[in-house]
């Protein structure tokens, strides 16, 4: 292979690395510095939390085994800035991160430019780390989707509703017509193929599976399909949900998705309170509300096999704003559409390794692999997602009651 | 059909009925009144709840609304022994079940003979019930698997450890090598034919699923061989666990099964504390510890279509008795062997319905429907299991963290 | 000193010990034996330990100590009926005392019996104890009270309501005109003096104390009464309530006095559901009600030593039934009545130590002395209080939170 | 009186008003902005919100009631910024204070510097509101302190353990001799006089008492010897603790005082971690803790009126540093010494009201009246208390498990 490509390949990295890790502080832009400590509950994170512990991905993984000579910042941020590797050892405990004033923004900006100063050597002088440098950077993404979503959530105990992004100035096309389209199943082949470019290692290895016949709705459900379930009674009929699903709305008085308010008329969202648009996309909704909401409807959820072979027909770019639009010629002639990019889509499929599935060795194999019990999987992406993510065989996963995400509802019936 | 014909099925389902209705009754007979109440935690029931609970199925499933003129004994019975039946109406608090002293335990066997006649009756009349019926009776079984677990657990917490049954005599055999068995998979039928005797609503409809090639342990693993984990540090190991197993692992301190004595030669049976026979099988770990051992051992568990698509080959009696003992001559050449009512085996396999699953219509319904989720599947019936519910398409499902059923492990690989 | 009379003594303390030990079990005659496991929370215990811990109070501090020879009956018994003593071992955990099926009632009655044929020699042989003796005495006196209270509790919460005793077959005299008796104050002595015969620790030592001027309500407050205060929203004001109070109306949603039902016509009695009589004495009210009844009623609670110094004017006998009756011709002239064996009564004292209080040496010094933080005074005794734990000096306490006891309120005013 | 000595009292409320205001602002001048918004635990509030609360003080009782034509900044700060004042209205929930991130500093900064500007005008014109600013002035200060003990409390959280003061040059005189000075009782007259300059309600009405004879020990308990009771196995022996107490310590696991480090040899301050001096007084002990080690030390706590009483025969000035050292000079002839302003002091007294108590009418009554319940008196205040807080009749309050304030033990016994 001649010099010349691999140059290009140097550089192409590079150039990767710096817009990747910039997009994540320029996220953080619209903010005040008072909004980046800012943890509602232990399931999301303050937004410096997120800078800095992106930025010890980095050096945990990449610098302090490969760089020779490398320093760390701060010894201590080791344990500050884990989130869940035991392999690496302690933890930070989560719930408190809010509570680590220090290191200080500043510090933490510090700490990001040293750490991508080494990096830069890295990437020239060490080609065979492409693959973990790429998982760094698609790390990196992800969080850059958490950071907007924990942040939503977290400012939404604020009554003071602050907006950290401008409102849409229109509604979009009306949600088009709910129709179902047909597909055969048999033998298929399911999830990632290895000669992919860059997947993550829970998306295979892809593996034949039997389909039955079944039928997918051409697209997500609308707030104003939702909010019909809510009238008829969704929220207080105890037959339309799982047993677990209805101790949870029991147990927490629930009687509607996340961040609408009681008049099911306006919604918090991150340019503040605004109206719910009943032909837009609908969204925070958990797995025992999509779930209840399709047997109030008699249809099912889709099996993520069943999700994954259809996506694979219909591949359109999402966006990167909170919109929920549906958009004009996207379901022309029944065909699926705003599968990709929109909206998470729960689908019935417990979140567990395809056959085959082995974790990598050392520490960085934790990342997928151990979270394989008790969640449930999303497809699809949705408008806060980054746009790589956005490919037919990524699997997203949360638990049953997680409602924080940009996750909503596709219908299936059995063929 | 002959008259004759129809008369001889209703002798045979009279007498089902009274062997089934006379064992729950036979089962408590060791027990003294005051343990007839006993509630240890949320998930276990008095042995006195059972006897009641039972009944109130065949008197709300079949004499109210079948049997002209039937009085129930008490209108507030619908409530109190109403397990989980929201189509019924309101449910008495679960935890709350050992405060019913009244009704009494006279009381309730009044209770029982009252329902017991008007059964009969019932019986006699209405061959179109049978169904219904037989649903019942199997209810009825499977709770006499549970009075005698939650009676293990219950008692327990009992210093005084007190035995309701009379220990082995002997050790029995010793485990034979752990071999492995081959599968070659490819597209297979799973779950039970519509052509079966009875069976539950959630173990078909049968279907085609493609199976990768895999292999299976000959045997359930041994308390001995557990042993050897826990020895090697598998406790304190976190790379061993999932991610929510290790937090249940730290959050409670464990260290070993439930009923295990910190020596970890004795444990808690039903004959009193007892010493831990190394040859014999493992029970009572749940779904983290399971996955714990499986993957100490380099191994996975097997999928419950891989657990059932080998047991269709492998058929044996099991025995209601609390023994554990590997039986003599099953394991010979390699052959699958204590797949059927020894242990109930964990398998990978999350409790979902299978394609084209719907639940009955009404409150029955909600019979094993409602619990698709946060489950997974154990296969095979256990030492109490109820003989007839011991065949390879039977799915129960317990939540990850449970651990008071006779549970334990059957290793796989892939193939 | 001659013989005869100590051996009249011997006599005596010999009848007193048969006569209340045998009260203890007459008062379990109305239970079913499946009554004799409930505790439906923490703070209440079964019936069947309230017998067994009385007797390990026996066995642990008289027979084990000073009978040579005294063989227990079962050694496991120290620690599983040992309710607090940290001086003695081991306790079983209180909130699992249901769980003690074993011993079982038979056996509680054989040790029973064993522990007081033994008792019986040592009451005629070491009149040195008679103190200790006679302190054991008053010990199975106060958990009688507390068998009634705890079974009253724990049966509320079965819907059948079974019934324990006779209802009253009228409602008694009308309560009498509130007035208020003035009291000039100055120095007085407080607490029991040296001489009285048996009282408490905690009663003394006597000391003396400076009264500012006040004035004692003649009777405590009424059924009606307390209607009034909630229909004037007594439970919806904040500005009536401590702040901690406030919290736990709250927290519970607290509209009403406990065993009330909603309709504020009928409560939960020993003898099952029963209308609730205007006329006669609230009880099962806790201390933040007590003190926001007193706030709303331009009042305040009396404190202990207010309440002593007016009580040692007015003793009248009370009676060991669940009444409230007002009794006739007690209240002329504005007299204090009621004052002792109707209704505990809160006071604004919280349980501290009187001035040179020292808890007794050894295990039985934790009778009283450790629980002298948190909780506050109530004076007089209830009508399931032992007849002669009736007296002016007497201190119970319990936690602001606590309603299960029979306590009621008497209003206070500065002079 | 002449209008020149009126002119003077407004300029001389006015500057304390501005001093005072400053000093707030003063104590956040070491903090980084990111420590503005921690909030470690209900109990502690943020910097940033005691900024505000202080200022909404001024605005909800002096500005919106009595200034003509006054504006609120912002109508959502009324609930974002009351505490407790029910008859204000709502209060955002206590333990959400750290996800207040708007107002953000800067905005707070602005809502101080126009409620400042306002009242200048009303101090100048509103002579008869001078009880009432000067409330808010001492409210003030009071979370002067809080600011400080809550901070400390929360940076604790932080392993990199950030310091924002300098630690003491030296460690100052060794503790004196323990010694106990006799005080002979009688009846006294105990609380604030009505012609005291500014106190709070709770320390009046002054009333006479009946003190029994008593001693009090001459100075507080040291480091080293609460070191010496941990070395006696203090935090090991249920015999020297309350019940609640012992429970406590169970619960959590409790070995030592908030901030010792587990080789009892360093302490987290405010200047980090530095180590512990054995002769410099003890803090951070909550009561269950310094009536345990009264209890060790054969003698028990001072009661609030023995306190006081002492207290008035020796006023020395407290210092605003975190200090803990003894002075020199103070304890000849063992007078008392350090009673007030180096730790607040734990007394055996539960905090109720005096007799005669009668909270203001209006929200402003619920500043101390409505916590008379469940708290215990703490005396002499604490290196971070105000210096005008520092006087014999100041009541503060903790419940029994606090530990977070600088609390310590001086040690009393029967005359």
């Amino acid at each position: 292979m001649p010099e010349t490509v691999r140059q290009e390949d140097r550089r192409e990295l590079a150039s990767a690395y710096a817009r990747i890790r910039r997009l994540s502080e320029q996220l953080c832009q619209p903010l005040q510095p008072e909004d980046m400590s800012l943890q509602a509950c232990a399931d999301v994170s303050p937004p410096r939390w997120h800078l800095a512990h992106t930025t010890w991905f980095f050096e945990t993984f990449l610098l302090v085994p490969h760089l020779p000579g490398y320093q760390p910042v701060n010894p201590a941020y080791e344990v500050l800035f884990n989130s869940y590797y035991n392999g690496i050892g302690e933890q930070y405990p989560r719930p408190q991160r809010h509570l680590l004033s220090r290191p200080t923004q500043q510090e933490v900006m510090h700490w990001r430019h040293h750490v991508d100063h080494a990096m830069g050597q890295l990437i020239v002088s060490r080609p065979d780390l492409d693959a973990l440098i790429t998982l760094g950077l698609n790390h990196e993404q992800q969080h850059q989707e958490l950071l907007l979503t924990d942040l939503k959530y977290s400012l939404s105990f604020n009554p003071l509703a602050p907006a950290i992004s401008q409102p849409l100035t229109s509604d979009g096309e009306p949600a088009p017509p709910l129709t179902f389209q047909d597909f055969t199943g048999g033998k298929i082949q399911h999830g990632a193929n290895a000669d992919e470019p860059f997947t993550f290692d829970n998306e295979g290895p892809q593996h034949p599976v039997w389909l039955s016949p079944f039928r997918l709705a051409n697209r997500p459900i609308s707030n104003g399909e939702y909010r019909d379930f809510i009238n008829d009674g969704g929220y207080r009929r105890p037959e339309l949900w799982l047993s677990d699903g209805w101790a949870w709305v029991q147990q927490h008085h629930i009687q509607r998705p996340l961040y609408w308010q009681a008049d099911l008329l306006n919604h918090w969202t991150l340019a503040g309170l605004q109206a719910i648009s009943p032909g837009q996309i609908l969204a925070h909704v958990n797995y025992y509300e999509a779930d209840a909401y399709a047997r109030w409807a008699g249809c099912r959820l889709p099996t993520e096999q069943e999700w994954e072979h259809a996506a694979r027909q219909s591949k359109q770019p999402g966006s990167f704003v909170e919109n929920g639009r549906y958009q004009a010629g996207q379901a022309s002639a029944g065909l699926l559409c705003h599968m990709l990019g929109d909206v998470w889509e729960w689908t019935a499929s417990a979140y567990l390794p395809y056959p085959g599935f082995r974790s990598a060795q050392g520490a960085v194999g934790e990342y997928n692999g151990k979270f394989m019990c008790n969640q449930m999987v999303l497809r699809g992406g949705s408008c806060v997602s980054s746009q790589n993510h956005i490919r037919p065989s990524y699997r997203n996963f949360f638990y049953p009651h997680h409602r924080w995400q940009f996750s909503g509802i596709r219908l299936a019936e059995d063929g």
